[in-house]
């Protein structure tokens, strides 16, 4: 194993039997000092118990040492007990690392409504603190997948003022993925001495235009988290215009690499369809247009069938809610214009198409024909693996 | 041949091969007499030409004689060009029956974007006139199927004071449903005697307590339209408030019945899932619940796999965008209480709920635990049925 984290970051995890056995369920990263701490997490009103652990943690303001994440329950939709649960967890670790209880931030995934089973959490931690440094960013990403096809997870190294530093960014994710204001379950990593306030402030732009563009089935979870920890062991700080700008330069491109790969791992997705929406009113409308195009179950079976239906695209245009001319409007489809101005174009352009729709990246492009605004979002395609796999996730 | 139809009505259809040979794909009814009209048409920005020429007829203000429907192309989205295409329909049945072009209701259901087709019109339209009498609500309801399983029509009878009219309600649909003012197609027929203000009246209030409360995959057509004919030819007057209300009881029973259907029949769909939401602050609230749980594909899929994962449908009520709080929010599945003020309860009740889901209808009651305002919606599940018809619905 070679390690690709950023320095000064430790991964360890542990197969804890929490849904099946003999896979790793359960992860840990430390960082050997004190990290900066940035987080995100999902607007869905029921919010998970490890949710509102770190948004305590973040709201505090102090430095943070460790990730604790887990697969199998999501300790969602849970009440008192599942606080609890949640904070022995971190006290587990805590015991055994001699870390303070909120020094470790905890991440779950897994079937909401399930509690967390504390007797496998009690035989497992000690395996878990032991492996601490055996798992490298994959080994990290793979303790914490659920329905994923493969892990997601990019390493990055950035050339600042006064030297290299490293990101890692390691996510899961592949189903109930319409995130609003973070994905599933994102981790960050950096070995640049970074300050609260840039950091937080980076992240937030950078989440905006990479997870909160992505959609695999339009439900946003309960446990949506994505959080950067930068614990400055390269010694290099980024601070300056210059630096801010590089280091969130290279954290947008790693986190829209990963975000891609979340939809590309759409449960059951074979396609992932590239929303652009032009000559909106405004960014808002444009924004309306391009979930609604997303999000239509009809546009997702045609893509996923390759069959060149544009009618039901210009259909889920006209039903989003954005306010526009239905005359002004064209659309393309693969790069093909199909729509111009209101009516139908290029109806020769079948068979190019047919053939067009049997990659892997679908391109949408839809001008309103009215003003500036303009918004891009990735979606997958709706397939039988996708009902397949979601009519019994439980079992 | 045992004619339902109200006192007046005729109906005739034809076999023009729009889409498939051999089968009813064009449709027409005519009044006996003058009947006073109520409409109601979808919301998506790009309205079909049919709805446009209807409304504009409704907004004229006159009395109307037929209703023309085709099934095979939607004749939206196609422009002027289409716009032409459909008034060139109304003269040519114009000038076969000598009814007012501007007296007859075109409807369209079928592929959006494609142009009708107009020389099968030319050569069908008179087989269709010569037809007039020779079908009853189903024939006619089966001259203007796309995919859906079976006619959706229903009759009933209602003693006013001046003696028994009759109503009769068909409607097609099973995709890109989810009426926003009115459904896919639909056409009421009542031999009772009425003016149009409350005609009118009690239709919008129906089909708001009816199809708009019904969805099968969250796309609203371009098509959606409701046309409601009273031609007065039972001689019994509906007038005075006892009358009136009798007769809006007696079409919100029967627009209900036959809403149901329509979710029943939806793509693919083996379920039906009635959801019932109580305790929201107002009715909007609890409308962005209900739709919320509807339209989740994970919520669908699992209900289609009678897994009782109450897990996925907690999520769609915390991302719903209704405001509340979480801990005091509770929800039954199938009658039995599984989340009691934000905590899960009767874990023991699996087995049950097991049994239960086996149904083809499934009741979801969720209450928010704080105000007087409330909903009701009807979705249907989502399986591989649905995927199989939508991949490849152009074929």
């Amino acid at each position: 194993m070679q390690n690709d984290l950023p320095k000064g970051f430790r991964a360890g995890a542990a197969a804890a039997s929490f849904k099946k056995a003999g896979r790793d369920d359960l992860g840990l990263i430390v960082s050997d000092t004190p990290a900066v701490l940035a987080g995100m997490f999902t607007q869905n009103l029921f919010k998970a118990a490890p949710v509102l652990v770190c948004q305590e943690i973040l709201a505090r303001g102090r430095a943070v040492r460790a990730v604790l994440a887990n697969a199998g329950q999501a300790n969602a939709c849970t009440g008192e007990e599942g606080l609890a649960n949640c904070r022995a967890t971190q006290a587990m670790v805590a015991g055994l690392t001699g870390l303070g209880q909120d020094e470790i931030l905890p991440l779950s995934t897994g079937v909401v409504g399930a509690h967390l089973k504390m007797d496998l959490w009690l035989d497992a931690v000690p395996a878990l603190v032991q492996s601490l440094g055996s798992r490298d960013a994959e080994g990290f990403t793979r303790s914490f997948m659920t329905t994923d096809a493969f892990p997601k997870f990019a390493t990055r190294d950035v050339a600042l003022a006064g030297g290299t530093v490293r990101l890692t960014v390691m996510a899961k994710g592949a189903g109930m993925i319409c995130p609003n204001m973070a994905t599933m379950l994102c981790v960050a990593l950096t070995d640049a001495q970074v300050a609260a306030e840039p950091w937080q402030a980076m992240f937030g732009r950078a989440v905006n235009k990479t997870f909160n563009r992505v959609s695999v089935d339009g439900d946003t979870s309960t446990n949506d988290t994505i959080l950067g920890l930068a614990n400055g062991a390269s010694g290099v700080a980024a601070q300056g215009p210059e630096d801010i700008g590089l280091l969130e330069e290279a954290l947008t491109a790693i986190l829209g690499q990963v975000s891609y790969m979340l939809v590309k791992d759409g449960e059951g997705a074979r396609k992932v369809i590239h929303i652009t929406v032009s000559g909106a009113a405004n960014d808002a409308d444009a924004e309306l247009v391009a979930r609604s195009v997303g999000h239509s179950q009809l546009v997702k079976t045609a893509i996923y069938g390759g069959d060149a239906n544009w009618g039901r695209i210009v259909t889920a245009v006209g039903y989003s809610g954005a306010r526009f001319d239905p005359a002004a409007v064209s659309m393309k489809l693969c790069g093909i214009e199909r729509f111009r101005k209101g009516c139908p174009v290029n109806e020769d352009q079948e068979t190019a198409l047919t053939e067009l729709l049997k990659g892997e990246d679908v391109q949408v492009d839809i001008d309103l024909g009215g003003g500036s605004g303009s918004y891009t979002f990735k979606a997958s395609d709706l397939g039988h693996e996708y009902v397949t796999e979601n009519a019994d996730y439980r079992s």
